[in-house]
């Protein structure tokens, strides 16, 4: 073959690509949704010196108690494929000053499933600003392990509504934004009732989500569609009980005083 | 007339009595439902020294601070007829320790009128215990002036389920009980959607409410029926905007850190 | 013992007949409502000659079709106690002009029982028009053999709104009026989806209904808060699938072109 | 230049125009999907010789009778801004056999705007069968003029399960797929309550859905979540009433039978 046939083949090639990529392709930017922009609201605060929400009710099952990382182990990735079948190892995340930390590379899930719950959780998103949008803190609870609830800077950093601190992500754009300064600790508090399938495997009832941030109602009574892809539409995929799971991003976001109560 | 003439009245006089008391009667009793008793939960704890829920965010209306009552007016009695008409007088309860006490004779209800909102209130029954069920540290807190969501010492005080503290009086019955000792604080995080009435004034969405007891879950979602009624069913009128009202029953219930946010 | 001996001896045992009647009591009437009052609809109408809604689609269950009825079984009244536990035998209501007609003295229930169901019936109340309010074509279909839609001559015929047919026995109070005249055939159709229980035994979901009535709607996404009670309030109990029950009330109320789809 | 320059010159424009590619996109194929497939059901039948669903309640708007066109106007294109602003013209759909057809290029919209209803329309697809997919028999049904429940032939045509007949266009997937054959009169009964907005303008509720098609249960209570978009997510913007729309996709569909109740 001449080295101008060689050429041309490449050229023929890349042309090929390229009209592949008009084919139905699926970016991440299209289920951004930039509109409305959730006004912004500074929570109340505990009295001074008090730095964390309450303790675990009596019926809760403590999760993380700022020591012990044993309820939970690595997953790779953090979609319901990565950590449907993926060899699981032991909980890689540090701990210090009473939380664990992100670490890259390595999400988490609880050993234990759950199915309908309250849970109470508090984060922190690093206190030295670095990159900005989805980049900043970027971190996320996944509510049996496929419904995301995102965790990310919320303060003086504009991104996507649907993608922003307090969403259900890309799917539902929180009321309005409370979100405290870097390196506080925020609250989550999370009312979750599953979805419930038919025979048929459709989704007869979609699952609901209620969600205080810093004690700020930014969702309620939300109607969960299906997975919270980053790219496309949300999958809707009958399942019984799931883990609760906590996505690293790259961030050392990090997270303390975890309980949750079945309902 | 005879004797026995006079006694044969007397006797068809009670008869009739007694048929009378067949027709329709509605005794409070009626609408009593004791079982299923929801389990105690010992709710968690702010950190030691911590007496207190967060303070207002920034775009909540703070009703009372711990010193300023002027955003009450008093009313006779607490029935929507009641606050409804009657001449207003300004707020009698005393303040002390930075609370709100409810005095013998008069409910309070805001200036203010509200349609959706959340709501954030902490309350106090007597240390001292005295009186038993119902008549112990018995008050409540009116959403829209009309759907009694029950205060009442929950602590070891058998009462009828759809009436104890976390109850919609008479209508839900809290799905568990996380009350604290008589005489400590405790806190109520509500959030409430008013019913919507069509042209008909036929009730076509019934009203909704979420309800934290000390940061446990007691109601979700629940859809009200109607008014809260002592005796008889909840009964079903349009309406609009509505104020809060904080019930006077006859015990000295305090009140403290109130604020709530329109949604 | 003289005649006025005996007298007294009346009054004070009618006495005390009297003040026992004071002592709690729940009657039927305490749980009447009567406003408001729902404003009567006419139906439409199919093309002339056509009598009957649709016929099963294909993934329905014919509980009836006009001929058999051994997809029934009697059972003594229709409490959830009654139908629990006693005896059975092969359904006794008489088949006639493609229906079967209430018998006295047996309730029917299906023996197969449902979880969410799309339901249609048809059903006729006496052409000779006998009696008045409850007295006049009352018969039931009981959700899950727990939850009754009333059937009941509403044409012309004053009764409490919360017991009217198109009601979810004194529970809810249809949207509007939409009966058709004594002896005319009426169609039922219901969404119904049964109830959620937690492992407290506590209701998690309500169960959730919409029904149309000759094609009008009545009811939408009503949540049904327990049993329909004659005398008292709803009750709350865990359980799983149930029958469907139709209800002999002493009037000839006749059925047809049942049919059933599980959801 | 040498030819393979030349080339390597049109590798390296292609590689940027590929790269270019991966810039955000938004492209209509992104928001289809197409699992699960809905299970066919074959509809019931009313009784032979009868090819209409009820006529109006006594209550209900008819919007068209079989000959009177004058309730709808129409417009230029579909989405929400077209028909805002447009210049509107007299109906121009003809109308035969008691039905209007759409006729290429004008969609219809009703002069009166409705906020909650329930609303009653007959639609007939091309009996000779012309194209596939969403090529074949398309139309639509905007409620409040933005939330599209689809009309399709969907009899043997495959096509995305959110796009097919019976589905709020890429947002809800039916139940079931219960259509009848191309040519025949099928039916759709839908019961609307609006989306309610804050004053922030954010979606305090979604707008909820419950719609028979052909008898069958296809949507229950289902929560929209914004516009219906063809390409990309659906658009949250607060709105008061708003008409009903029917789309003129190229494909000559009939419509009949309509009717509206306000509820």
């Amino acid at each position: 073959m001449k080295k101008s046939t060689l050429a041309l083949a490449l050229v023929l090639g890349l042309a090929q690509l390229a009209i592949a990529q008009d084919k139905p392709k699926q970016n991440p930017e299209s289920s951004e949704i930039w509109e409305p922009v959730p006004r912004v609201v500074t929570p109340g605060e505990l009295s001074p010196g008090t730095a964390s929400g309450t303790t675990a009710p009596s019926d809760a099952i403590v999760l993380f108690d700022g020591k012990d990382g044993s309820k939970w182990v690595s997953v790779k990735g953090y979609s319901p494929d990565a950590w449907g079948g993926v060899t699981e190892g032991s909980n890689p995340w540090p701990v210090r000053d009473g939380a664990m930390f992100s670490a890259k590379g390595a999400s988490l899930r609880t050993k234990q499933e759950f199915q309908d719950f309250q849970l109470h959780i508090e984060f922190r998103t690093p206190d030295k600003v670095e990159g900005n949008g989805q980049g900043r803190g970027n971190s996320g609870i996944f509510l049996q392990g496929r419904y995301e609830l995102q965790v990310l800077d919320g303060y003086n950093n504009p991104t996507y509504s649907n993608g922003m601190v307090g969403s259900i992500y890309k799917q539902a754009i929180p009321l309005v934004n409370p979100s405290r300064k870097p390196g506080e600790w925020q609250t989550y508090d999370i009312i979750y009732y599953a979805p419930k399938f038919n025979k048929d495997g459709m989704m007869a009832e979609m699952g609901k989500v209620t969600v205080l941030l810093n004690g700020v109602l930014v969702l309620n009574n939300f109607n969960i569609k299906g997975t919270t892809e980053y790219i496309g539409y949300p999958k809707v995929q009958a399942h019984g009980k799931g883990p609760l799971l906590l996505q690293d991003h790259g961030n050392p976001v990090g997270y303390r005083n975890i309980w949750i109560r079945e309902l």
